[in-house]
């Protein structure tokens, strides 16, 4: 049933990074002083094959609750997960606000919050009223598991359709931190104790209640060998293996994915844990605030592009670097030439 | 003549500061979770004396050559001054395409380059075909120094006549790193070896011939109790005497400031030096890749919001940061509160 997410990545184009690499030494300015700006164009000509555009990003939140939530996991209660699916559709979230002001097609999906959200705005994928506590038993089912996957690739094949180039994946569920840092323990190695961090807001006992009970469910649950798929089932959430689904598919068919903060990292590398090549479709949007987050990107040898000491989740900051991007894309492709400016080139060395 | 720089700095308005300190706290979001992007709102909003809106931006380059570029203290020769004017009036530089971009009113000032320019969209303020060699004399007369200084305020007037609630200030000018580097060191104290770097693309060697050519400058022009102004006219330049110019003028105003990269922190560190409370109303965009930046940004003690490597000048770091500070404040103005969205708040202490 998911032998989809093991279909082959699409290929970057080669030929189109090299071109634009040669472009770049040609604008009018000093090679290299448009720093992180030059590279984000580069990549993004390599992974559409020629000139680099963005025009329409997608965002796409994924809300479900966590059973783990009843062990004291979160500063919040878990009933907040359906309320702040309310207050995406009703356009009162951060997420919402970045959405409308980037003009760009904007998705909420439940697919499973305790309490039941029927609001207009809100796609109803239920699963079920949220994953199994994993302190006891397994977060899904395998075939949960699969449901979840496929719902992420449903939403990517949505935004292929609508023609959006880049799509960005949120996430909301209270204690979702928490399946995060599991997953992110199991695939890196890094200790639950490095990885954990306040969520949205625990105190310092609280971290540590929170670390007590994630090493408790890594200690159940992994295994010499586990594979990342199931490593996702028993430790992850039903908006988590969303993301991983949405990213896969993504890179299957040469979506540009760009990746939120720490839910979406941890996404992102069960994603590349089952298909390596799917990191070549990730742009890293941010650094959070999370200190394990830096961890995370430091395992994937990864630098993101902004750093502005963000914790939301909902995708925002992913939403919030779009602009940066589409800017790199169009000096990229609208600055002249020292040739076309008849700008005199650098000196020879003297 | 320049009397009006020592003009009182406009007032911050706490009370709105308080206001607005109190909105982040209610928005839907875990407290601090907007990181960087709430203390950018809640500035905006003391700056602004309510909600925080930036609708429309200001860039405006100020351009001018340098009598040290015949000393080889660059890469690239002094014609590329005249060069990149025509580029940036042409639609071909960053800066142009950025300004395109961001929908926003583009100022072309030339001050005075080595070779005349008369295109259509550059404003001519000719005071000089460049600044004097300050290995040998003052860069600037001081009535220079004070036609330098009128023209930034000339253009910051344009931009608060506009309605513009933002004023971008940005540089051209071959061998203005030079310049910038001298007028740091003079006024943090940090040695002209620490702040000195490639520039637009020196390699070692030249980096070596740079900093002893700026340490003779520098024993040259500074002596014990040396106002700024006057090391501004002895070692500036006419385009960093225009921004210095237009900083005052807007903090005298009440216009808030974007700094740039290197050249105009040394501008933002002049006008500090004249007029401290000038410091309140500058928002410090991007961190060079200029080595000597960091320097100077931890002399002033700031933060900047971005950090990409950039390291062109132009404004162009300033430019990119504007849709970010944009997004801070639509996120300050458009959420919902707790109370207006009807979501649980943060759980009592367990």
């Amino acid at each position: 049933m998911n032998n989809w997410i093991f279909d082959p990545i699409k290929k970057l184009d080669e030929q189109a990074r090299n071109e634009a690499l040669e472009r770049q030494q040609q604008l009018t300015k000093p090679m290299g002083s448009l720093g992180r700006l030059e590279q984000i164009a580069v990549d993004i000509a390599a992974m559409q094959g020629g000139i680099p555009a963005i025009n329409t990003p997608y965002i796409c939140i994924f809300a479900a609750d966590h059973g783990l939530a009843t062990s004291g996991v979160s500063a919040f209660p878990q009933e907040v997960t359906a309320q702040m699916v309310a207050n995406f559709a009703s356009g009162g979230a951060a997420i919402s606000v970045l959405a409308k002001s980037l003009l760009c097609p904007f998705e909420i999906v439940n697919l499973g919050t305790v309490t039941p959200t029927d609001f207009p705005g809100v796609s109803n994928e239920f699963i079920a009223a949220g994953t199994a506590n994993m302190l006891n038993t397994n977060a899904m089912s395998e075939t949960q598991c699969s449901q979840a996957l496929a719902v992420g690739k449903k939403y990517l094949l949505h935004a292929k359709e609508l023609g959006c180039e880049l799509f960005i994946g949120g996430d909301m569920g209270i204690a979702n931190t928490s399946a995060a840092t599991v997953l992110a323990s199991a695939i890196s190695g890094e200790s639950v104790a490095a990885l954990t961090g306040p969520g949205t807001g625990l105190d310092d006992e609280g971290v540590q209640r929170k670390v007590a009970i994630l090493e408790k469910v890594l200690a159940k649950h992994t295994s010499e060998g586990l594979s990342p798929e199931k490593m996702l089932q028993k430790m992850g959430g039903f908006e988590i293996a969303a993301l991983v689904g949405s990213y896969i598919a993504a890179a299957q068919r040469g979506v540009i994915i760009l990746v939120d903060g720490f839910i979406c990292t941890a996404a992102a590398m069960v994603a590349i844990a089952i298909a390596p090549e799917s990191r070549n479709w990730m742009i890293f949007s941010h650094g959070s605030a999370e200190p394990g987050h830096k961890l995370m990107l430091d395992y994937l040898q990864v630098t993101p592009v902004l750093d502005l000491g963000m914790r939301l989740g909902e995708g925002s900051g992913a939403a919030v670097c779009v602009p940066v991007i589409q800017l790199a894309c169009k000096l990229h492709t609208q600055m002249a030439t020292f040739a076309e400016a008849a700008v005199a080139g650098k000196l020879d060395a003297h």
